[in-house]
C-alpha cells in the first residue's frame, strides 16, 4: 500500500487530532493511547468524525445500560466473525462489568441462536400468525 | 415434498408429543399452541428433544437475566437475517419486558456493530496489544 | 423494473434458448419446465451459459457422488439463508435419494456446525499445531 | 483478560476433567491431547458438557455416514469463514477418508453454491410452485 | 406487536416529520411518498435522524459518483441477503443510470467474488508478502 | 495435511502450468510471480482452469469498467470477511486507479449498507409496491 496504514495521533491531520482528543477525553486516557481502529479511521478524518459521532450517540446508556449494549455488540461481532471487534468490545464489556460467568452465558446464547437460526431457515418454518406484523 | 411439513401435536409421534407437552408446561399454554418451529422439529423427535433440552438449559436466567438473553438472541437473528427467529424471539423479548424504546436502542447497537465490524475488517486493523489473549 | 423479470423459453433470445434446451436435455424434461433460476439468468444469456457450464462441471459425480454434492449444496444454502436454493436443491437432493431421516441429520450437522463455528470464534481459539498448514 | 484463556486438562475443574476424559476415550487419545476448542470450553464446564453431548449425538453415524457429516461440517465452516473449524474438521474429514480429490470437489461445490446463492437472491428469483412447501 | 409498525408521515411525531420532509425535499417528492424504510425508522425519531444524516453524508457524490455508490450498495445487500435493500437500492441504481447490462455484470462480479471468497478461505491461502500491510 | 499445500509453478502438473502461464501472460508478469490463490488452486488443475476461465470472463471491462468491478469485488470481500480477497483485490483496485480517497468512500458505503441492511431486516420492513417485481 502506498498510503499510511495506521496514523498515530502525532502524525494526524488537525481534523483527526480533534477526534482523537474527544475520544481520549471521553475515556480519560491520553490521545496516544486511543486504540487502533481509530488510527485506521484517521486516514479519512471526515469518516472518523462520522463514526465517532455515531458511536457516542448509540452507546450512551439509555433504555439499555452500557453493559447490555456491549454484550449485544460482542454478540453481533462474534456472529460476523470480526476478530478485531470481538477483542476490543470484549475488553470494553469486561471493563463495564462482564464477568467470566456472564461471558460463558453470552457465548451459549450466541451459539444456540446461530444454531436455531439455521434450523428455522433450513426447515423453512412459516412465521406463526401470532408473530406477524399488522 | 413427500413428507409432512409441519406436524401438529395431535398427529405427532409419542416422543415428539412428550416434548410438546414439556414446552407447553414450561410456558403455561396448551400443547396445541406451541409455535411452528417445534412443529417442524417434530418431524425428527430426537432432534426436537435435543434442541428443547439446549434451549431450556441456555435460556434459563443465570448470570444474565432472561430479557438480556432474549435481546442477544434477537441481535444474532437480525445479523443472520433469520425472519422466523426475529419474529419469535422479538415477541418473546417483548413478553419479558422489552419496551419499544429498548427495541430502538437494540436495533441501533446491532446496526452500528454491523457497520464497524466491516470497517475494522476492511481497514485490516490489527488487534491492539492490550486486547491480545495471552 | 423496466426490464422483463423472468424470461420464458418461448420469449428467450436464441443464445438463452440453447441453454434452456441443454438443461432440459440433461434433465429429461421439456425446456418450458426448466426452473425459475434459469428464467432469471436468461436475461443475460452469456451469464446463463457461464453458470450452466459451471453447474454441469461441478455437480457431475466424481470422487463425491451426486447425492453428497446436493447435501453439501443444501448445507451452504441454509447457512447463507438462500430460500430459493434451499427449495430447489432440497428438491434435487430428494430426487437423488435424500430420505427424511437423512434430511434430519443434515439439518442437525448444519445447526451444530453453525453453533460451534461461533463458539470457536467467540472464544478466540488458536489453531492447534497439529492442524496447522506447513 | 483477567481469566485463564485455555485450560489444560491438569488445571481443569473436576467437571471439565470428566469431559476431557470422555472425549479422549472416544478418540483413543490421552486427555492431554484433546484439541484447543475444548480447552477453551473448559472455562465453563457446564457449557463444555452441553457441547460435547451435542457433538456426540449429532456426529454419530446414522442415515449419513461419519465422513459425509464431516464434509458437511467443513462446508458450513468455510461458508462461515471459521478458520479454527476449517482446520479441525478438515483434519477430522481426512482422518475419516477424505482424499485430496474429494476435498477439491467439496471446495468446488461450496464455491459454486455460494455463487448461485447470491445470484438467486440478487435476481430475486421466486420459488417455483413445484418447490413450494404445502 | 403492541406498537405501531410503520408510521405514516401524517401520524409521525414532529421530530420524525421533519426528517420525512428533508428526505422528500432531497428527492423532489411528497413526504407521503417516502419509502417504507423511513416509516419504520419513524418509530424512533432520533435514530431516524441519525440514519438520514449518515445516508446523506455517505451517498453524496465525491471521489466515487452516485451510481458507483449505489452499485456497491446493491453488492453488499445481495451478499447480506437483504431483500428490502436489494429492492430499494436496485431501484435507486436504475434511476441513477444502471442499465440491464450493467446489472448483469454487477451480479456476475458479486457471484464470482462470493465464490472465490470461500475458495480462498477454504484453501486457507496465506496472504502474499506483496499484499501485506506494513 | 498429507498433501502439498501451495504448489509452485515449477512443481505444478502440466495442466496447472498452462494456467499459470495464461495468468502470467494476461498480467505481463513471470509465471513464478502469480499470487498464492492460484498456487492453492493448482492442487486441482481442472478447478484452477475453471476458476481462471470465470475470472477472465467476468472481470473483463464491459458495461462496467475494470475499476468499478474491483471496487464491487472488495465490497463483497469485506462483507464476507475474506482477508485474502480484501488484500489481493484491494491491491488490484489500487493498480486500476483506486485512490486513498476513493477507498475511504468505498468503505463508508460498505459500512453504511451493512448497517441499513440489518435495520431493514430487524424492523421487518415490507417491500414498497413501487419496488416490487412484476
Amino acid at each position: 500500500m502506498s498510503d499510511t496504514f495506521l496514523i498515530e495521533y502525532d502524525d494526524a491531520e488537525p481534523a483527526a487530532r480533534a477526534v482523537f482528543e474527544e475520544i481520549a477525553a471521553a475515556r480519560g486516557i491520553d490521545p496516544r493511547q486511543v486504540n487502533n481502529f481509530w488510527k485506521a479511521m484517521a486516514r479519512h478524518p471526515a469518516q472518523m468524525r462520522r463514526m465517532w459521532s455515531n458511536m457516542k450517540t448509540v452507546m450512551v446508556p439509555g433504555a439499555l445500560d452500557a453493559l447490555t449494549k456491549e454484550l449485544i455488540y460482542v454478540a453481533v461481532s462474534v456472529t460476523n466473525n470480526c476478530e478485531y471487534c470481538i477483542a476490543s468490545h470484549g475488553a470494553q464489556a469486561r471493563r463495564r462489568g462482564m464477568t467470566e460467568e456472564m461471558f460463558g452465558e453470552l457465548m451459549a446464547v450466541v451459539g444456540l441462536a446461530n444454531e436455531t437460526n439455521r434450523l428455522a431457515t433450513g426447515y423453512r418454518v412459516p412465521v406463526d400468525d401470532a408473530f406477524k406484523v399488522p
